[in-house]
């Protein structure tokens, strides 16, 4: 249905008069905890969504030197977790980064460890910077080194650290906390011991679980998020210079791989997927929208993309979000190298309950006009 | 763990001493779109969840006869649909009945038709009273007799009336509008030609997939719902009355079945699952609480319900919700005959993203302290 | 490919001459227990499979008393089970009825009863005629009567009898022995207490899981076989009756429905499946072909069906077997009431392994030419 | 049950003592194709399976010669495929190397190519030395570098070639064909042009579906089988060292890990598995049995294994069978380095059906007596 028959005054769409008995009506209506639904149809069932979020970038160039600030500011034991939280200027009621996606910046110095916890929201890491760095999930000891991906899902008890003789490391955090909340499901614990206690070798689930092809014949994984907990850039990268040899790329993404759970090649966790993908060099994507919400971080290169109609500059460690049903574009500005882009998103929620729809732009060769600069 | 430990002054929340160095970085984060998590960890972490919604009774004593008003009040035609609907005290902002649910009560005359439009909010029916009212799903034709289930999942057209023969007839809807909403995946359209032509047999869809332990050998059904759209009462409740004779019956619930799709086994719809429960002869139930909200609708009977500690007085098409994590219980007061609770939930949403939990009321034998009467 | 081009001296087939040189080439081959793959490819890769089994019809009017008359010449106690088994004219060396799938007629007296056993074959019954006969399935009870169908699956303990007060009772097994004989996994135990204790009350499978799109709402079954173990005849029968209201009928199979594990919507058993089928009043179908073996019993009406070119004509509790990828159809003689035939199948398998394939005949109007009447 | 209680005098098997009445009533059963299965019972019901296959070795040594001798006795375009097959002992009746499963050696020059055909039986490929060689399968072009595995499913068109610029190459043929012949399901076909045509870049496949942890997240694929379709030695020798670098191993397989379809983790075809497995320095792995047959080739090293009390020493190349239910263990016999066995099976088979059985080998800390060298 083209947008001009969108209009709230045919047949099918609520279009009641209202008159004095309707308002005395109404009164008495509300008297019972009730209400006509034709007052509020309209509004409650749009023609297409409307995102509830800002698109918006967070600069490496600012922001990392106000993180780092927080080292003095206070300890891990204090604050819990020691982060720097993105607040969508749209969203800033939950919490949230972007749609119902949570997303901070953390940062730890050598010697600290925060105590192990556990809730009913998951998260997800992408490493920004360090060395030394490791995150315990349920026993399972993950080393964190830059442009990793690792997940702690919903549940498993985690703590993080930086070993004494390491470097001060900083990386993103991505949590569906304000999903979970909107949803009356979110639960906290604290470690009855505060740290877990475990002897296995350290990265043993990407031992186990991350070759490629190939599963251990004998190990069962009976949970619902993936064994395979951490992703690491060099086999990341590999695999995307590989793809990148043999197609023509996604019109809309470049060279787009997602991250998956071994065991199932679905999404790691069950309510965030991630990606990465490569934007080959001075490939400029075309435009398109899908409902659900992404929040990148550009692990590689400089470029722009631009997000209903604005553009945003970004070079390595910039982060930046797409709100749901927004047209969206990427251009990588370098000739000469290809530039990579992390995210994460709300597309395992979206999948599962059946919301996931995708339009490419119709118009201008798939171009949107770019009415302004971020 | 038990709540005197669940303080926010231990090791693993935030309990930061903010000073004027702290409030100057707070301001600077600020001006970056940004915050410090430790200042709302502990907010948007609770130990457990706090529910959104009050738990509330629509009683159909003083309600139906509102709804009947209505008939003289607006045309399905300028109403969309005539539609009252249960508007929970603490959910007025998103027009929810409990949690994300929408649910309202429906009627039309003799006659009326209202137009075909589609969504991507699911919606279901439990119908209260009338004769000669149908549905039509995707071009199937579905007659609605009192107390029959009935779905129009996400994404099918969708029209109801009633036949000129047949009564005024009223049924209580719930859908996950608000849900839909939240997640930014709404959209709606209505129908090309207003109405969906079909010649299918009515209620071809329970003749083909209604059949106990039986499927058509050689149909395929590629839909992710259910192609048994409607539960006929008098199946469902012979089906009730043969579990009870095999089983000592769940101690929360009872007789407690749900409606299911035949081809799968798993809930009819992606976000809403449905379910018919029959108490014994003076059955009183165990309290638990769960993550998920419930509204239920009495199907047969008269009795209470203690939610929250206050108890609830209900007779047949008496309508009331239990919000997520709400401790609740269930008493029939006749001794001599079953009463039958038809509910709707969230559970497959809570489900899918791995939220559910559950826990039974740990003291006094199961059963709440009833601390007042609505 | 028509079948004129399935000729074996084009390219793609083995067409080597043999010649001295290739001769004792050969025999040195078979020292070192090998040989040459041309030898043989055209043998053990054919263009299309040829039916190892042979048609046979068994007609109730003279096996029923020669299956009476074990009654009086072997006890339970001694034969393990009283059947006389039905010996496919091609397939005596397995024991087979058709393909790998074994059948029988089993009789037991009122006061008998077979001690209990478990074994990887997976077995059901087809009942013809009695009361009060009981099967026993890892302590599920289930009476059983006339044209009632029931499972005892894999690695199930299972035992027979028929009580004090019934009647004599006879039945159709069906089991894939040959199967899993062939697949080198039968394994075999008798009940170390020769009999199963249980106190569930009788036929509490149908009446838990038996409800047509309903299952109960928290109980939990994980075993890979249907929870619903028996389907009653009554419940079948109106089945096909609300079904034939509503379709035009498969052209191969009139209404044609299949028994179902309400839990998955997928087969009863890993390794058989069983249909009822319903011929309308004097309906004759197409005929077609396809992989996997069937065997019928007629539980209603007369008619006859063409195999293979050949008329089996047939009437109730006759027992007859259509081998993979041979033509059948069948036609109903009674213009005044429906036939309807039982069968089961090996059709799980051919899907697990992916090895089902179908053809409608492409002559005639899709009618075989009847060259013989059996 | 222990051994001595696996009589067939007891309660609950056949034990009927033939007499002249009985005779005579077999006799007139045999005239109607039936049987007592009485009679029978005890063989097609056995206490548990007795293997049909013999444990066989085929050592390259001997074999190797005689397969490069078949290059100058046939050409491909009259051999079909030029196949040395191995031909197990007990199972020369169905072409087999053990169980159902066929296996055998082709050989091809530069510039040789087969051309293409398509079966219901699935393939695979195992490179055992040769540089140059390809398969082509539905269009997707694999070079074939040693050591590594390629997979050919069930109604994929494939031919093989080596350029003409390559080496002489040769690798080991995995079937199914014995099993889609008993299961009476193979359909054979030769390509209508001879020959694919493929623009397709080599090794598309792997270079899609072969990263670690990541998959496209646009591409879909609805086949059953396996998209990546060839599995790198190097990547999968890789795999094995890191796993062993995290585990303990799995007592009766060492360092044991499946080829896996990346987007399911489930086997990469329908009916054939396949494994890599390491034995570490000196590893004597514990006796076990299970059903499901095997056939391995020596991909690295040289030890030796006993089979059903018999020692076959191996070493590079050599190939042998392990028959379903037949006591095995495998030992390494080089103290500094480890030794690598692939092998396929039919597991697929057997969990598809529900037949899958695993024993460990209960005396003498788990090692078999070695009653003979084969």
């Amino acid at each position: 249905m083209s947008a001009k028959d969108q209009r709230d005054d045919i047949l099918g769409r609520a279009r009641v008069k209202d008159d004095d008995a309707l308002r005395a009506y109404y009164d008495e209506l509300a008297e019972q905890e009730t209400g006509a639904l034709w007052t509020v149809a309209n509004d409650i069932e749009p023609w297409e969504p409307t995102p509830k979020s800002a698109p918006t970038i967070w600069r490496s160039s600012s922001l990392r030197p106000k993180v780092l600030e927080s080292l003095d500011l206070v300890k891990p034991e204090d604050a819990g977790r020691r982060v720097v939280f993105l607040r969508n200027p749209k969203r800033k009621d939950v919490s949230a980064c972007c749609g119902w996606l949570f997303s901070g910046i953390q940062v730890m110095r050598p010697g600290e460890a925060a105590s192990a916890h556990n809730h009913a929201a998951s998260a997800l890491r992408f490493i920004m910077e360090g060395a030394g760095a490791y995150t315990v999930v349920d026993g399972h000891r993950l080393t964190l080194n830059a442009k990793d991906f690792v997940i702690t899902p919903n549940g498993t008890w985690h703590e993080h650290g930086v070993l004494e003789e390491g470097e001060t490391s900083m990386w993103q955090d991505g949590l569906d906390i304000p999903l979970t909340n909107a949803l009356e499901a979110n639960f906290y614990a604290v470690h009855p011991d505060d740290f877990q206690n475990s002897n296995l070798p350290f990265d043993a689930s990407p031992a186990t679980w991350g070759a490629p092809g190939l599963l251990p014949a004998k190990e069962t994984w009976g949970a619902f998020y993936s064994p395979l907990m951490k992703y690491s850039w060099d086999k990341t990268y590999e695999g995307l210079q590989n793809y990148a040899r043999v197609t023509d790329g996604d019109p809309h993404d470049g060279i787009y791989m997602r991250f998956v759970n071994p065991q199932t090649g679905g999404h790691p966790m069950a309510t965030m997927g991630a990606s990465m993908q490569m934007l080959r060099e001075g490939e400029h994507t075309k435009a398109h929208r899908h409902t659900g919400n992404v929040i990148y971080q550009v692990a590689k290169g400089k470029g722009y993309s631009v997000i209903g109609g604005v553009r945003y500059d970004w070079q390595e460690k910039d982060i930046f979000c797409v709100p749901a049903w927004t047209w969206h574009e990427h251009c990588n500005l370098d000739e000469s190298d290809n530039a990579c882009l992390f995210s994460f998103n709300d597309f395992p929620v979206m999948e599962a309950l059946k919301f996931y729809r995708e339009q490419a732009f119709p118009e201008n060769g798939g171009h949107q006009e770019v009415t302004a600069t971020a």
